[in-house]
């Protein structure tokens, strides 16, 4: 994918200020809400049953967030997903945890078959949970290769007959026909909360100006991982303290230039051997 | 308003530190509660129905922020804000989005009608809601000029008859009598959530510590704008992530120095027509 | 206490990754979450009674927070509390602004007696709030002196019968017979908001890779300390937005050297009347 193409899907980003309602988790809010702010979106946090339907009619996109989900907030994402499917504005599920109790498997998998979802964007452990497929592939974690992502990916999308983004390494994006492959991203991303979580509301904003799902997402991911990348330049190996903050400074800095000099993705045929 | 009343006050915060019981949204609790311990005072977010009348009882000032609202905490809202009332100290009422949802713009009205607010804090687009003047005033947001802030608040406080101050580039504060106009702040507080929010709970310090709402108000808002000019001086156009860092160090080390240079705030009469 | 010590435990927390399961309050999650990724931990929050029993049996420890608890809360506490003590991990309580409000001090009692706490962590206030000695030691606060310190651990630990540790400009931890204190830390912890909670949470990190309860949490509020110590170094007076980043930086980044050259904790007898 060429550097154009994401920056193009940026501007109409930061033209449009389209509004993001999120129902999410109580430790990435404030954190999410700025990064979202700070790609030029408007970000509205809201879970409760007596506004998420409302909220979700009036937004361009809803990102589904289970990190501290119960069942008052199950109920509010039912509520949003409804009222964002009737609009026909994107649905981002991000899983967050899944495998580590069957509560939050299971809401998943219910959400994934009552719900039109556009995109599952997880991290590896939490996808092949929800697609069933642990047993398969041994010692899955943030920390595997690229090749388990996509695999993962292209399971999972299969299982669930749903786009899925698989973020890692190296992410991976799939219908289960093509794969992005996306080489962008730093590590310090996994030394503070909540970057997985405001991944998926950056494809939510960048899916709400695409008219593809599949290159909307890669390109949302590949700007993403190249504003931490500036961030990591940026802060010096300072710590995660300074990642923090460097990296809403890059989302709001991160232009052609950057786009131009980092951004790696590669579109492929799912299944292929030689990857 | 001259940098000396603002710094006296300012002081009496530092000196008496004054409780602030903030029942406020889970996007902006770490931002809010270090904003107001770097002002001097002491922060404490207590939403629950079981102590919210005991903590408002031992407060010296109560902002009902209504950003994540839901029926428990609107429950717990009037239970503080009568205990508040009781104990007469101050109440600020920050109507975070109201006019996007019935839920809120209807629930802000009836907190006004049910409850003795000392300031209603919000942007020019949630006060129009709650006053009921969206139909004449097109254009209202966070970037519309000063006339509008003033109109807005002027129009505000006649239809809820309480003291209203409407933030944006430049701030309105009036009891329908008086305005004073407040030309402090940066743009960059719009790139971080919470900043709003934030301003609700420094004028519930200042309002702690005065005798009188409109200019207590006022300087509140004088020296939130005074520091937020001086953390955009030392963030030097890094961008949002050290904005946010540069705003708590502003909040805790402006003084009257940088209030003599910057504090630029005038006294009008509400309905002045060449203003 | 020895540097070399503090190390190994840190090590140990860094090669095992202990999964540290928070129930905690919604204003310190990110700062929390955040401090426990920079020591090397995984931190989880999941405060929902649908899965807190399942989610504390998948940890290696489990802290119980109780700063914005309601009756929901309270709950999953006393589940994920039970499923901790089944599985033997252990469980620190932090009684965030017991004293307070009734409710706070009195679910912290009943939290004591009704489970196996191995560790409460709270400041002078709070500990004394609980062990009912507001009335014999006047002006406790975070300000007091090392003996009130020494003190009121020692109170409290004999009041409750379960290890105390209380945190302020001299820490002091103890089971009744023996106290560590541990000169260590920076008066800038008291300006931002969570750094006692953090405390809680580093101190069960600890306590989940050493096999004394006193010297692991004396050793955790030590490496803590000289993690503030280091944290105002780099932000040299700057502020507290600045130090809340570089507190993150330095519990990533503090390592042998740095408790070498800081480190001061002494162990003594409880009562020992010369100290």
């Amino acid at each position: 994918m060429k550097a154009k193409e994401v920056k193009n899907l940026l501007e109409k980003v930061g033209n449009q200020k389209p509004l993001i309602h999120n129902i999410t988790n109580v430790v990435v809010t404030n954190f999410n809400a700025n990064g979202i702010l700070a790609m030029g979106a408007s970000p509205v946090m809201a879970n409760a049953v007596e506004e998420a339907a409302d909220m979700a009619a009036a937004a361009d996109a809803l990102v589904l967030n289970i990190g501290t989900l119960d069942s008052a907030q199950v109920e509010a994402v039912y509520l949003a997903g409804r009222a964002a499917n009737k609009k026909g504005i994107p649905v981002v599920l991000d899983p967050v945890g899944a495998g580590a109790t069957p509560y939050r498997t299971n809401t998943v998998r219910e959400l994934v078959e009552n719900l039109d979802i556009t995109l599952l964007r997880g991290n590896a452990g939490e996808v092949s949970a929800i697609s069933g497929i642990d047993s398969e592939i041994k010692g899955v974690d943030a920390a595997g290769g690229d090749k388990d992502t996509k695999k993962i990916a292209e399971h999972a999308s299969f299982e669930l007959g749903i786009p899925v983004a698989v973020t890692g390494p190296i992410d991976a994006v799939t219908d289960g026909t093509s794969v992005y492959q996306i080489n962008n991203g730093h590590s310090m991303m996994s030394r503070i909360t909540g970057t997985g979580c405001l991944a998926s509301a950056v494809a939510a904003a960048f899916l709400s100006q695409s008219n593809d799902i599949l290159s909307g997402a890669a390109a949302a991911l590949g700007y993403y991982g190249v504003a931490a990348e500036r961030a990591e330049g940026f802060s010096s190996m300072q710590g995660p303290g300074t990642f923090q903050a460097e990296l809403l400074n890059a989302l709001y800095n991160v232009g052609e230039m950057d786009l131009r000099q980092k951004l790696n993705i590669q579109l492929k045929n799912a299944g292929e051997i030689n990857d």
